[in-house]
């Protein structure tokens, strides 16, 4: 695979040209085989050094990153603001600074403020890959959602896919929405109308209905995002079993279709609120085929980011 | 050493035979004489990836299985509560279940909840090692005390060994009782009327002596268990000094012995509390060799539960 | 570069001859070299296992350890105090004896006492690298500055250096005047008379200005230590305003002043209490160099106390 001298850093959805999309897929299909294998290790990064900067609590993620990194060789440094001297007053950008003057290669940076990993590009060279920042974009989450979708679908174009929750504060959706509009699906997005941006319409070119039975009477595929249970103590929720009530994808609401829907959460779930647990065990839930894209995705966006040298 | 089929998980000492405990114990010996080389690096487990996933607090456990991981080659992942979606409602299914998917080759597991270790491998079909799991299990720190005595004493075959503590809450006493048992020694239990399982005879086909003295008279081996602290404001306790006085093994007490005892001690150490600071140091104490055979051990359980292609 | 049989440990400065320092800076310049090349990666501790035991927080001092470890392909494992059995009323000296036992080749250890990493090369017989001890020494940030200071300066014999700050609680500034002695230099400390230790001038053979723009006058270099923002609530120090105001490295106060002085400053940076931010950005600070220069000093020091076999 080429690398594309465009690819610079992964910071959102926007600036991703369709043919960068492409090549990061077809990338990964390749890693996933190479995951199959006895031997899931290849040289691609020995000799470089990735920093994974984690300011938020992850598991999946950081160990999706951890692992996309060891497989392709990396030498891993783990940062976390736990025992760290940002508790001391320092300013990210010299934290970050520091760490660059270490020589380390490239960046895997989480952090809870929006913005963050593109302000980063703006005073460093190496490249730098967002792992999520605040309420605004987590892209590796919308590639290996959209490449899980395709190879259920294939081509995207078309297709009616539904993002239920909570999309206010949702960078899942977020970069979810972006990605597939760009891959020319049809999109909806369903929720409590205090969980729905208002212009959400304008700014993502998706549909909103609020009304899930008729949603979901319509898409292909539904991906179904947690419900952060601290936000409860908010306005915006009356209480989890009302949401579950109005929104949550329950076994009952599923059998009133005529259709089977293809079932997607990016996790962590939790069982009973957002989705009945024996809707994330079915047959048409390919939640863990999700989680198991989201390594090879990661190593192709590793190595298509990395210096050729 | 030849792999055996039977051999699929670590989770407890019941389903053990004595071929497979002796299986471990010679190929334990091996590696401790590897880990005398200047280069203690076997390839073993190259490109495996070995994930430990700790929802307790450890040192000494998870030390030494890192360091036995990376002393057979495998990739290392490392899984904490602290920082990790368990605190976002997640099920520990769930979270296993992710990381199984990402592909990884063995699971150690330590757990605050009995039976967890036991729970998974009926969901899954890598090697899971318990490495200590509520008050049931800790069968890697039995094997390692297990074979410390053998080192010591030859065949364990009708040894008199002395467990003292709190056997009601250890699950260290438990592995142990029940590995000792089927390795032919003679195992007696002594501590508070409190902190003896009311049916630990019946059970263990041990015996109990509530006089420290009377047992000292009687044992070769005394193993030690250490007094939980954070036990103290439960009415099973009086105070730390009357623990000392009735049920530590201090200087004097073994003075008044005609014969010496080989001291254990599987760590942490309360000095002063459970045990006299000059006898965790003396020349019959072993406490240092379990330390290090517990690498060894783990070495051998790793190697041989790793898969042969 | 020869290892010499007289540098077994890294504890403090006094202990160093002139010879064992110039070694240091003559290997941490070639490390420095290679840092710049594509593969920074070299093979002289392949097989070596070392364990960074830090029971205080740290971001730069332990990423720069374990790159400079993971630079020299060595082994790296990590113990925090958070979740480790010290929490369980373990001594120190039992947790470092387990974690030897286990048969590692080098201890890297920062500590909240002064006097431990000494203490530990009293018991064990691996080499011991300290990482700082409590307000006692912090020999590698000592190393790295005088290191990037001759990197400007040429020898240090003769140099006028300046350190601003609380010279009594820093470990830093004491490493710091011991070293700089040795080399030759001529050395000032500056800062609340509260803050600076009485015997200074007779313990470390320094002046005391407590004027900082005489002492700007007068120097070369100006060391800026951090103000550590936890100590505002004792009586040393009025408001981070006043301190500012008279011990403050301003744009202002250098602007007065007829000659260049070379800025450094340890890290975490405040920027706007103890240095203006327009300050640690500009030309003559070098405070990115010292952070780049301690993975090669690091690096340096642990190649030369490793063992030859």
């Amino acid at each position: 695979m080429l690398k594309d001298p465009q690819f610079k850093h992964l910071i959102g959805i926007r600036p991703l040209s369709n043919r960068i999309i492409d090549d990061i897929f077809k990338t990964a299909t390749e890693f996933k085989e190479v995951l199959q294998r006895p031997v899931k290790k290849i040289p691609s990064l020995h000799h470089k050094t990735v920093v994974n900067l984690f300011f938020e609590n992850s598991t999946r993620t950081r160990l999706s990153f951890d692992l996309a990194e060891k497989r392709l060789s990396a030498d891993v440094l783990h940062f976390t603001t736990s025992g760290s001297s940002v508790a001391k007053g320092e300013t990210l950008l010299d934290t970050v600074m520091n760490i660059l003057r270490m020589k380390v290669d490239m960046l895997v940076i989480r952090h809870q403020h929006s913005g963050v990993a593109h302000f980063l590009t703006q005073h460093i060279d190496i490249p730098v890959i967002n792992a999520g920042d605040g309420i605004n974009e987590h892209p590796t989450q919308a590639l290996l959602d959209a490449f899980t979708m395709q190879e259920k679908l294939g081509s995207l174009s078309g297709k009616k896919i539904l993002i239920v929750g909570d999309i206010l504060h949702s960078r899942v959706a977020k970069s979810n929405m972006l990605l597939l509009k760009k891959m020319g699906a049809q999109v909806k997005v369903c929720g409590p109308a205090t969980l729905i941006p208002i212009h959400v319409k304008q700014t993502f070119d998706v549909d909103v209905e609020y009304d899930l039975d008729r949603a979901l009477a319509w898409c292909e595929v539904v991906n179904v995002l947690r419900i952060q249970l601290e936000r409860q103590s908010q306005p915006l929720l009356s209480t989890l079993r009302e949401y579950n009530l109005f929104y949550g994808i329950t076994q009952k609401r599923l059998a009133k279709l005529n259709h089977k829907i293809i079932i997607m959460h990016p996790g962590p779930i939790n069982r009973g609120v957002e989705i009945d647990s024996q809707i994330v065990d079915c047959e048409h839930s390919v939640i863990l085929d999700q989680v198991e894209n989201g390594v090879a995705i990661r190593m192709a966006v590793l190595y298509l980011l990395s210096s050729s040298n």
